[in-house]
């Protein structure tokens, strides 16, 4: 029995190409005092991956050239020097793309898979699922009646946001890229409206969806949506600022929101959320969205790949757009 | 006796040129029952101005084609058929950029001349001070020790953001265009360093006085030196959007902040601020900053010029930077 493992070998330029990583076998870490080793079950693609890979300063250290790639992950203890552990628990943590890791009481918490499959811990009940609940919540600020605008909406971090927002009585707006996409935030999850950036003209489409204009707009691509979303801003409007794919693997400057001061007009507010400043209160938060999933007012959705090998591939699919949900890989042999 | 008014006659693209306005003389006005009549003494010069000119959406109606050049003023009263406006009492209001003015309790207070000359009331004790006053205390929420930047710093407004700063215990830097400018905030005003952008390279003189980062940047601007502050932020920094001078004149699509994902690596806030939103507190405050002044705890500087028929020489100094402090111009002949 060897671990696989996925090794980050080069700092890409632009959008990843294979030889990013490369895949190695290694014998299966032994474990310390007060360490388990998980054997992992699924990692956890996500769009933030892009930008802990570049060599600059961010929120979170770089990845190091040759460490295993950075990934959230569960899986299940397979061997335990911790009491509070037992062989057969299920554990979320940062175990990284390869198929076993070290964990410890640090980074590690245990699920319940009677209550949710696992891939579902990575999504609606992982980090995607609190960042859409802190976000909307304690940065978007959201009350009933307010018009709520999401972006990459069908995403694992849009949907929950538009979903919470419904639920909290507003009137939510999704932008997501093809028909299919438009007609499940509209058809399954109760969106109000969307908008289907690849065939309207999104600054056009946002002023017919959003008559009123907008009071909270959760950002997370950045680039012309995010003037369309500025050109329609509400007084004391919210912009929370999650994130910006269209400008991870852009090779020339950022483009920056040049209606921002659509900010200073309509004394708006823009924000950037961090999920991780937020740990002290995953418990509480996941409590509240593993019962809005059982009584089926929250819907969450897993797009699952497999195989360690290819990760690659998969994880173009956050870029290309050319998913369905939360984008787990099953690295489990 | 007649009523010498600048009437804007032509919407400007990019700097305005001499024909945007034209002088008219008219008979003076009469008024009705519970107005005024204020002679004007000195009228203001803000680079909001130049916003409320452009025909689109903003905090405030744009000025009508073939109106009075809107803008803040103080004079004397003449004239009143209002028993709480005496005669030869000091008003400021919205006069506009006319000799003679009618007004109302409705946006006119008396003002006291024995405390400070009338153009400090055009100053630190009218927009400009109300404007440093709650963007700095109220948007910037700035606290001892805190790293404050500025923008404009020797303007009307920056000049006193920066020294309202060093008053609650900051570490203040402002930027401005000069080396006399720069020396003036160090050796008169108490500001800790400056940047001359017009001889400095900005990004580094950012990096260079801020070594630990920035906690509140005041801008005023816009353009390169926002993105040279963004590029600085420390942890939970706050951003105060007053104006974007450099874009104002701006014929090209405006720059919009490229850095502006500093924002989400260092949870910080970026808000908007409009002055007239704090009308209601504007009293308590002008008291405090009254204090501050005749305390020597701030200092006020009027960079006055003369006669209605060069309000369009004055006007371009708000843009070419060509004074020193606020600009006010007198209009009584």
């Amino acid at each position: 029995m060897m671990n696989k493992q996925l090794k980050f070998i080069k700092r890409p330029e632009g959008l990843p190409d294979a030889s990013t990583w490369t895949i190695e076998t290694q014998p299966i870490p032994d474990i310390a005092s007060g360490e388990f080793l998980v054997q992992q079950h699924y990692v956890s693609l996500d769009p933030a991956m892009r930008g802990w890979m570049n060599d600059s300063k961010s929120y979170i250290d770089p990845i190091a050239i040759g460490d295993v790639m950075r990934a959230g992950s569960i899986g299940k203890i397979i061997k335990s020097n911790h009491s509070d552990f037992q062989v057969g628990e299920t554990v979320t943590g940062w175990g990284g793309v390869q198929q076993y890791a070290v964990g410890s009481e640090k980074n590690w918490f245990k699920v319940d898979t009677s209550l949710a499959p696992m891939p579902m811990y990575l999504g609606a009940l992982g980090m995607p699922g609190m960042t859409a609940y802190f976000g909307i919540l304690k940065v978007g600020k959201i009350k009933e009646g307010d018009v709520v605008l999401v972006s990459a909406a069908a995403g694992a971090v849009g949907s929950i946001v538009g979903q919470i927002a419904k639920l909290k009585g507003c009137y939510v707006v999704g932008i997501a890229g093809g028909k299919e996409k438009c007609d499940y935030l509209k058809n399954q999850l109760g969106f109000d409206a969307t908008i289907d950036y690849k065939s309207e003209n999104v600054f056009d489409a946002v002023k017919e969806t959003c008559p009123k204009g907008i009071d909270v707009y959760f950002d997370n691509v950045g680039g012309d949506i995010l003037d369309a979303a500025l050109s329609r801003l509400r007084m004391h409007a919210r912009i929370v600022i999650c994130g910006a794919i269209s400008q991870y693997n852009n090779l020339d400057e950022t483009k920056g929101p040049r209606n921002y001061m659509s900010i200073l007009v309509n004394r708006a507010t823009m924000q950037g959320m961090v999920v991780m400043d937020y740990m002290p209160e995953y418990r509480e938060a996941a409590k509240v969205m593993g019962q809005w999933l059982m009584q089926g007012k929250i819907k969450s959705k897993e797009d699952i790949y497999e195989g360690i090998e290819n990760f690659h591939e998969t994880f173009l699919r956050l870029f290309s757009g050319n998913k369905k949900g939360k984008l787990v890989l099953k690295i489990i042999d």
